[in-house]
């Protein structure tokens, strides 16, 4: 055994500490498409904050470049390792720690899974509304991608509803950030700071997460529109209707029959609709009380219809459960159909149209297509491109890149830029910006040991 | 004229910079209480970001010690110049460049205050939320301080509405972040790091504010509590009751008193209830329909009775305006009854009566008082304090800091540390988070010009 290992054993126990062979593939690799997978020199699990300490000042020390991994169902390839480096996962800091109803927070640990922590809240009626499509997602993995999902309309992103943070520097420092508060206005925001960081900044060992009330009641609408323009034109009115949707999600024409196919959905829509129409916008919305409830899904079923869409389906129940879960599995079924690279580029919302149309013309000029749905109400837009030949494919994304931010969107709106889209962020962002990332990225971490190479070129710009 | 001055009257135009006596006393201060003014050595007016940049450049290159003022009406004293510095002004960016209602965002310059922007975006039907006490503040300071106010409990504070920035580097380089977009997971949140970094990272140029719809209807119910801790505990219930309130008030009987008497209140509570009860909550609903506020202003009513409250008064139109206004109003309260100084600790909301009977103790063996209102629904807690002897009031500060750190919170929840509550967080602050900022301080700010001795000390902890 190395020195290297002798020492990790030493900080979290022989049991705890998976080297060579021993390491099973699934920590070669997260969810993301391309990458081929990367064996780690050493897989750690550690239990509390001070064995995570521990584990960055040793890789401090000896310059061990580190990743760490939550779920592992990350898109961008951030919780990939290096080769010989060391994965930190955080599956056995898996417990809700606290669910405190006064402050409306939970306290839990990085490696609790949101199917865990909703499980863990059902009962206060309150509950972490942060709802990527994955909920065997960790609250470590939102807070290091900034995830955001379908509620983020009404309820922001993991950002919006992380209040504190407990974290170890690459120093071996443990730090606490923010707390129990909403307001803070006592020095640099430093939780904002790391969430969305990617695991290249600090290592969270606790997080401090807001709860909002469940309302009781919710429906959602299906409305089919004859052209794109249509439905991007509908959604600031719907938004700004005071109905407060929590979903406003738009699904192509293309997505929508693979979704139908795929997950053999029932949603009573005549052929005919389905043939002529160009989109559909999906509104769900929701309230404390039934009659209001229908109210509300009646009152945004007749703006709809005001605003163009060729009829409006109300779907109660388990229909909407599932067109809802069809969506939150588009990236199965993007991959299942052979998707070549997967995008989550935002635009301001107005900008969709022109995004999608462009980026659609660039993908057939490359010889492939861009299909897929996306989050209406927040101009996140999720695309599987279909580009067989690797240098086209990373030409058209680069393309499809520079135009978003030309638009004055951004690559990633929720998945992060990890290993696979970072080199894009770097050739494509503002030096100053890439610059000024460098430096506070140094000032965290001298050594440059976490995730090297993920957000920033590990050497340095 | 020094070499400096004719430099600055190069960049900026003779008539936009300010020298010596020629400086009118009103760029001496903010409206922070208790320190002296202090005149800057030159007070300059830019127009352009471009102007900006050179200043700035000019600064770093000369070692002159540079300040931002928006409106002057901060309270924690972060726009007060330093002695030989330059105080920049914003006064003259002051356009609303664009209400952009299909992105649902304004665009805006630093120096627009917050009643200019309500009015710019009045006819679209949207609004920006954030609303601390002060109007006439400016959108460049509510960055500067992250600004609160009491609708943060709905719509969040300055840093859930600010969606991006145009920003000067001391370096000279103009960076933009964020954009009209509310999702982002591309590299660290440079917005969110400045957002509440009073003047000491970069210069903010332009805003992207969001925007909400403005629902037509609003009411307030007003309850007596015989007991704070009642109070306390109906909070989390209105809160989680899907409600949505957008104001959670409390006012303890002396500043009531004390608002009631200086603007001339007409509230209808007889003087059994006012004598019998220790503090007030103020609940605000809003809705989409008159109908639907009224059944929420009952059903409001009726938790409050039920959680406790001596009564509840349902306040309309003028009367709950003037409350209201009345309590917006509450600093100019306190400093005309003699406040030898104000704070604005936040805590955990569960722990406020904790809070407040051990700060009403401290200061009470003080010999002083501390007296005040708050926003409940944010745990931030506004006192008067009342302590004329320098070193007893210094050490009783330092102890209700202490107290609300203990208890989860820290010292400010909205005003910001500035010059005066910056030595209280040296001293009472984590060392390893000191020094962080520190070195993310110089990551932006290599010659240390921006706001020296704001949030950390100049040479260094």
């Amino acid at each position: 055994m190395s020195d290297i290992a002798a020492r990790l054993v030493d900080i979290v126990g022989n049991s705890h500490v998976l080297i060579g062979d021993a390491i099973p593939d699934d920590y070669a690799h997260d969810e993301e498409l391309t990458l081929p997978p990367q064996q780690p020199a050493y897989v750690v699990k550690p239990v509390t904050a001070q064995e995570v300490s521990q584990l960055l000042t040793t890789a401090t020390e000896r310059g061990v470049p580190v990743t760490a991994r939550g779920s592992g169902c990350g898109l961008s390839g951030a919780a990939r390792p290096r080769a010989g480096g060391m994965l930190i996962s955080f599956e056995r800091m898996n417990r809700v720690l606290e669910v405190d109803t006064a402050n409306q927070v939970a306290v839990v640990e990085p490696g609790v899974t949101l199917t865990e922590l909703d499980s863990a809240t059902a009962d206060s009626g309150l509950g972490y509304m942060v709802h990527p499509g994955e909920l065997s997602s960790s609250v470590g993995g939102n807070v290091g991608t900034n995830a955001g999902g379908m509620r983020a309309v009404k309820y922001g992103i993991a950002r919006h509803n992380v209040l504190g943070l407990q974290a170890v520097l690459p120093t071996g420092e443990i730090i606490r950030t923010g707390g129990k508060i909403a307001k803070l206005s006592t020095g640099y925001d430093l939780t904002q700071l790391i969430v969305g960081s990617e695991g290249t900044l600090a290592l969270v060992t606790e997080v401090i997460v807001k709860l909002h009330p469940r309302l009781g009641h919710n429906a959602s609408v299906l409305a089919p529109f004859a052209n794109f323009d249509q439905v991007t034109a509908a959604v600031p009115k719907i938004v700004a209707s005071g109905l407060a949707p929590y979903i406003v999600e738009y699904i192509d024409n293309m997505t929508m029959a693979a979704l139908v196919h795929t997950q053999n959905l029932e949603l009573g829509i005549p052929d005919q609709v389905r043939d002529s129409c160009e989109a559909y916008l999906l509104v769900a919305v929701e309230n404390r009380t039934a009659d209001r409830l229908m109210e509300d899904v009646e009152t945004a079923g007749e703006m709809l219809a005001e605003l163009g869409a060729t009829d409006a389906y109300i779907l109660e129940g388990s229909a909407a459960r599932k067109l809802i879960e069809a969506r939150e599995n588009a990236f199965w079924a993007a991959k299942a159909a052979g998707a070549d690279d997967i995008i989550d580029t935002v635009v301001p919302r107005a900008s969709m149209p022109k995004f999608l149309s462009t980026a659609r013309s660039l993908a057939a000029a490359a010889g492939g297509a861009a299909i897929g749905c996306g989050h209406a109400g927040d101009g996140n837009v999720h695309m599987a491109i279909i580009c067989k030949d690797p240098a086209k494919k990373k030409q058209l994304m680069t393309d499809i890149f520079a135009l978003a931010m030309e638009l004055g969107g951004a690559i990633s709106g929720e998945h992060g830029l990890g290993r696979v889209k970072t080199p894009y962020f770097l050739q494509l962002e503002d030096p100053a910006k890439i610059s000024l990332m460098y430096r506070i990225k140094q000032s965290f971490d001298p050594a440059g040991i976490l995730n090297p190479d993920v957000l920033l070129p590990a050497q340095g710009p």
